[in-house]
């Protein structure tokens, strides 16, 4: 019997399936009621050497699986669930699975997010952590990415462009010497392992976005999704988009520009398009849920729905890259 | 942006989107709604070189991969409700997944089971197909592991075996020559590498049967494993195990042994626990319902929950092996 599997799940996993319908993982499959509310239901891979780093400590590696997807279930303005846990390791190292454990369980805490189960396989490739995650919206409420609407506003939490600039430096591609002071460097690495889902103000995207997506694999090519889904352009005010102080800092020495870091992955904010007259409201009340939201641009009837990149002089921007892309 | 993996999607995958809540593939995430009933969440990876073998047909690889996912919600009496796929690929093979997609749509129509959503990732190791099925149960009648009482019938669907023969000879380790001839040869690989789930007697797994679970990692660890969570033993008897007559000959000619196939995985069959008093009833309607199912032992009370497997003269036999391993 597969004792190794069973006690390793034992062992680390079980005091994270919290959830009545986690069965403390010993069935097969758990079960889950939404009443009269819609499950949202989302699932999202980290692989090693592509969202993380081989040497990246196992608790930010468990820490990112499990936040890229509550990423998702904040822009689609759902309360997170609970999720199942997919675990492609090559080999077995109790350290690395007791401190991935440790962090994941942390986690399930702060994002009231318990585990409902999982699968455990051995690969001989890099290791993998595949999450599906479970939320939950009133019924038909769901915010999705085909509602955006001419003269919406189009926004986007926090910042732009830190984790791209932190797997940067991780990956010696940009030098620490660009920046002034190790608290941004080591800030920004982090950016990149643990990305700070927007949870806190799911319940507002879903009261006032009219269209809302994360920002994974580039702030451009997402925009440019939500434009395509919704069948709408944008424009997009370049000098607008948010940077953290780290990040302007990068461009001001011209370690990066501003087109890289908007096609960069990782961001993990909340883009959203949100009616003009409701956003002055739509602001404060994320300021009062300890986030921030920054208006970039507004949505705009076309024949191509393409959004345009605006400079400060009023160009246009031409990009040549758009986001990360897999293949 | 990453137009290879949205055209790649659009184009194979977003027929295969039929339930409203897909929202065709456009958004990051899908909803469902419930209603009354609870709905089960199961997850199951396979990975190349694993669970299927780098030269098996694609179309297999897909049928297999959302196959096994299927016969965990069978197991728990759930009838299926959708499915999450995640792609990790090492490389981009248009004509691969072509006949991946075709195969994964004749039986999401086969059984009624539609794509929701999913994520492609790249990898630089094996392929990696990681499925989340989801199924409906009127509330609080999922199947569970936990259920099994003394006096209850153990039972299983199908016959039991003929994936880890078929495996053997797919890797050569059992020489075909063991065979009278090639239908039985070819019958046993495609038993390997295209699972039949039982989701036509789920509903009957659902009236009749107080536990179940798939038997996914060999009967006789499984077997113990239900043993373990309900709480009781059970004596399992080894000529009472349901063998096709491939498996039947390969015993016969001294190519495998019972021991053997009890402890390979890959069966994809219900293991269940049912009334005594109920079960020649289960047995008529699983026939009707143009499945088999084989009473192979009794739980009965005992302060170690572990199985006996006993011969068919009566002897206690001792397993090496209960099942396959990933560690």
């Amino acid at each position: 019997m597969p004792s190794g599997e069973d006690d390793l799940i034992a062992r680390y996993f079980r005091p994270l399936a919290t959830h009545a319908g986690a069965l403390g993982l010993i069935d097969d499959a758990a079960f889950l009621s939404a009443g009269t509310d819609d499950l949202v239901v989302t699932t999202d891979a980290v692989v090693e050497g592509v969202h993380f780093l081989a040497d990246d400590p196992p608790d930010t590696v468990a820490r990112k699986a499990l936040r890229v997807n509550l990423s998702d279930l904040a822009a689609k303005g759902a309360e997170p669930a609970g999720f199942l846990l997919t675990l492609a390791l090559p080999h077995q190292e109790e350290r690395w699975l007791a401190s991935f454990a440790q962090a994941l369980g942390e986690d399930t805490v702060a994002f009231s997010c318990p585990l409902l189960g999982g699968d455990t396989v051995s690969t001989s490739g890099p290791a993998m952590i595949s999450i599906t995650a479970f939320g939950r919206v009133p019924k038909g409420r769901m915010v999705r990415r085909d509602g955006m609407k001419a003269g919406d506003v189009v926004a986007v939490t926090g910042t732009i462009g830190d984790a791209a600039l932190g797997l940067a430096l991780l990956q010696g591609r940009l030098l620490p010497t660009a920046f002034s002071d190790l608290v941004s460097r080591d800030w920004l690495a982090r950016r990149y392992r643990v990305p700070q889902p927007r949870n806190s103000v799911s319940a507002l995207v879903r009261e006032y976005a009219n269209a809302a997506m994360d920002v994974s694999d580039g702030l451009a090519g997402d925009v440019t999704k939500l434009c395509k889904a919704s069948g709408v352009s944008a424009d997009i005010r370049l000098a607008d988009v948010p940077l953290s102080p780290a990040a302007r800092q990068a461009v001001e020495v011209g370690a990066a520009d501003l087109t890289t870091l908007i096609a960069g992955g990782d961001d993990y904010e909340v883009l959203c398009a949100v009616p003009e007259n409701r956003f002055t409201d739509f602001e404060k009340a994320v300021t009062g849920a300890g986030a921030s939201v920054t208006a970039i641009g507004i949505a705009r009837s076309s024949v191509s729905f393409k959004p345009r990149f605006i400079d400060s002089d009023g160009s246009l921007v031409t990009l040549e890259r758009f986001s990360y892309s897999h293949f």
